[in-house]
């Protein structure tokens, strides 16, 4: 396994095609493209990586993944009244199906559906309260103190709110938002710009691969149930337009974030995070997208076969 | 395993909310609601089945699991020129996909997607060659020389193919098709006539549990990778607009038709058919996926975890 | 005339069906149905009304039309730049057509583009300074320093204000926008918050039917160009999506308002304004449309012919 | 006038810039770009023209006036069932629109609503008998038996029909077209084969711009209100997507004519035909719209002032 990490790292750094660092922010848009990590993390309880996969990186929208296992904590299947859970067919920030669909979401992983899961675990709190909790059940499955949200991230996405503005003002014109949108939309800034770096990141998704059970802890984080749903709608949902795309070549549940990670699951197995930050044309990690094809190619974890 | 067809058998005879059974041609409007079938093979051999298992029904679009695997044993990655891979958040039969893609539809399973695969696998043929080769190709992997196509059926569809026809002559004028519109539009029509039992349904779709090998045959169908790929495309788009729901609930690769059979694929596993024909509102069998997600639930069987 | 405005008067008080008052805010809601007035002022200076036609009530979209005319008045076809002049096909608070045409609204009369042209026509200012020129401006025309915005009614719509919001940070998103999203909402609200009676409006829109000249002052307002232009604007887009209707039925450029006003335009003959409040299913008054329709019937002064 | 008519098409034989003939069939594509025409039928019975104006062409979608005229004429009001009256915001060919409403097309000028027109005329009979039909009613108000329709153009778009089958086909799925798909489009491309010179063409108008009466045989065709809301229909949706923009431009009823014509009516004035046959990004005439441009400024007979 850690020579497999190390083989893709090499390999990968030869390339020169990288993809475009996401530049709607400078925080983005200064990274290095040249970085590229990549972690594992086994339900044995093994540990691998290779390359820059202790360097911290703005996670954005694989943070969806953790105010997901919240909402669904808090809410049950209540969750579900004001979001979907259906491939969306349309671009992440799209507003054109809000309209079509009474302005319900399509699923959690878009920025509308996942605006939607942050003023549900809201429930009448502060962002402040909010984002504690967040932090705290972050820092609890990493197994990390050290975790932090990356105040000038947040910020800065505060400062280019308008997109996902109109989203929530949408949201909330259909009576889908119970708090104030600006409320809404600082915790939803802050929680995507959780840094973590892969080694965290992988420790923070196993588990997914483990029918929900914390690891080394042994400890329940969701029942059996509820990981395999997560892992539905990361496979579903996890690439925005480019899902089944994903699911073509590397056939893993993902989510990734215009910071340059995904966080993959393979159930039963582990829990991997790459990170290079430079974006495709549907705004996911061109290098780590091809890293995981490359680790599924090789070790056959794919979920469709191996 | 017998055992627990035969109990989710039992407790689906009781339901009594079945669904609306197909109503646009007569033949699948004249079919009894009440019949249910499932039927297991494994990947080791072994054949279960309850219910009216071995009773022939109309698979319609689960035929294009066969057209597709057709399709891409003749063009390769050619295929991909003219139909693409991701699901399209439309229902089955919709043309604004097309109008704002430039006549190329989203998937192969979608009405629109399922025609151009006809039109690539036709290269230059007649219509009744290319039904000659599916049909040589679907008693292959059935290991039945017995099936057949309805010709009724196939005849009262091209007596209502206007909305299909309307789809056809869209991608026609983006240059999307190569064939007479009416000579395609006869093809896809026998294709969905196929008509098969749970029991042959089953046996057809081992090859995908099994890494593209037939059983119990042991010859090669398609590549690992191709089964794996196949069955990416069933799990994203297989159920239309309602496919992130049965990823949602079963968890496994599945194609449905209005003739109310689901394939499932459990990889490394073995090949599920069920058919119960009341539909749901986005044209799947209703008992039919919760026979599935009861088998899920009770084998763990679920690509998501146990 | 004055005879032909009293039977109109008199035809429609008995009629029951009288639409919907709009009712998202309560300084609508609670307008009582059963008011109905009509004023016409005509080029040669004459002056005729009947009903409630010295009675304000609030013009809220008809406002448009004045804020339209200043704008061109500044920017002249500048002010195209972020505005188009085709009708929407959408209803009045659509957003699907930003999306689709990269936040530029189709034209200045649906919500976001009466937005838009408020955003330039601040030009850097305050919104009370804005409010201001934009009073001032309507009591010229109108020839009546008593007209006033009604700050409840801007208020509540402040309070409602997440449709138009999520309009607003949409454009602003796409740079259509030049000031704070929450500066030009709060112009606009006021703007639309305008009290007037129709004896009031029909004044006022007595410049766009003797080709850009006030009456009785006979100073010029626009060109008689301009003044053509907007008359075609109202004509194509004056009644949202339900414009060709209108013109189908009455032949006239008009503009509508929720609360229940329209003010219809017969070049070189005069300037029309009614007002009932129920409103039909596109939002425009019901009886108003009505009276307008039996109005061009008895005088034949549609722009279509006799 | 004719000074003024000589003067436009001598201004526009300088212009380089001529738009894109239309190359969708051969026979199109072949014209001469260079050709202009302008005629003018005053209700007073005078004639003006200059340039090409006895030169027939093909007047393709402005054919659809004259079917508008017939469909009217034998269905009343209930031409309306099947076809709205709205301008669509949609290309002239798209099929968006009709599936958002059920089939439905938005007015009877883009082609589904023309084809759903055609189909209510034919009423049984076969395509022949409604040509002949059609061919009768076009000599009576151009005054000219020597009209025809141009079988090879006709035989050339039949070859080309695609996009307007699959238009055809939708329609027919949702219960809107009663005759044989192919039967409707064989009549349709027909009538859009017309061939008209500008002189013909103006004439034919004429009798739109007289409250529905014929000249000079001061025979009446319609009712002075149907005269006025054909012309409405103009106005509003007479040049597909970009009918706003001839509304403020030109402002004058008009229907263009992917062959390079314009008929455009001044009512109580006179009817105007134009031809040049190269078209804008929008398929109407470019020079065409712009020397009707010129000549209402110069005449001051827009109907929205002068």
């Amino acid at each position: 396994m850690q020579q497999l990490l190390e083989e893709i790292t090499q390999q990968l750094a030869l390339e020169t095609e990288r993809g475009k660092v996401a530049d709607y922010i400078p925080q983005l848009a200064e990274v290095d493209p040249h970085q590229f990590g990549i972690s594992l993390a086994t339900v044995e309880g093994e540990r691998f990586s290779a390359g820059a996969a202790a360097t911290p990186f703005s996670i954005q929208s694989i943070s969806k993944v953790f105010t997901l296992t919240m909402g669904l904590g808090k809410l049950g299947d209540g969750l579900w009244t004001n979001v979907g859970r259906e491939p969306s067919g349309d671009p992440f920030n799209s507003i054109v199906q809000l309209e079509h669909e009474n302005g319900k979401p399509r699923n959690p992983f878009i920025n509308a559906g996942a605006i939607a899961v942050v003023d549900a675990i809201m429930m009448g709190h502060e962002p402040r309260e909010t984002l504690a909790e967040l932090l705290s059940f972050v820092r609890y499955i990493t197994d990390d103190q050290s975790l932090y949200f990356d105040h000038q991230v947040a910020a800065s996405e505060m400062a280019h709110k308008d997109r996902n503005a109109s989203l929530a003002h949408f949201m909330k014109a259909f009576g889908r938002l119970r708090h104030d949108v600006d409320k809404v939309l600082g915790t939803y800034f802050h929680q995507c710009a959780l840094a973590m770096s892969c080694d965290q990141l992988a420790h923070a998704g196993l588990f997914l691969a483990s029918d929900g059970v914390n690891r080394p802890s042994n400890l329940r984080v969701v029942s059996p149930q509820r990981a395999r749903r997560i892992n539905s709608l990361m496979m579903m949902c996890g690439h925005y337009d480019a899902s089944g795309e994903f699911a073509f070549r590397v056939g893993l549940p993902g989510k990734s974030g215009v910071g340059g990670g995904i966080l993959a699951i393979a159930p039963g197995r582990g829990s991997l995070a790459v990170w290079s930050p430079g974006l495709d044309e549907y705004g996911n990690s061109l290098l780590g997208a091809r890293a995981l094809e490359m680790f599924v190619q090789r070790t056959g974890w794919s979920v469709f076969g191996h």
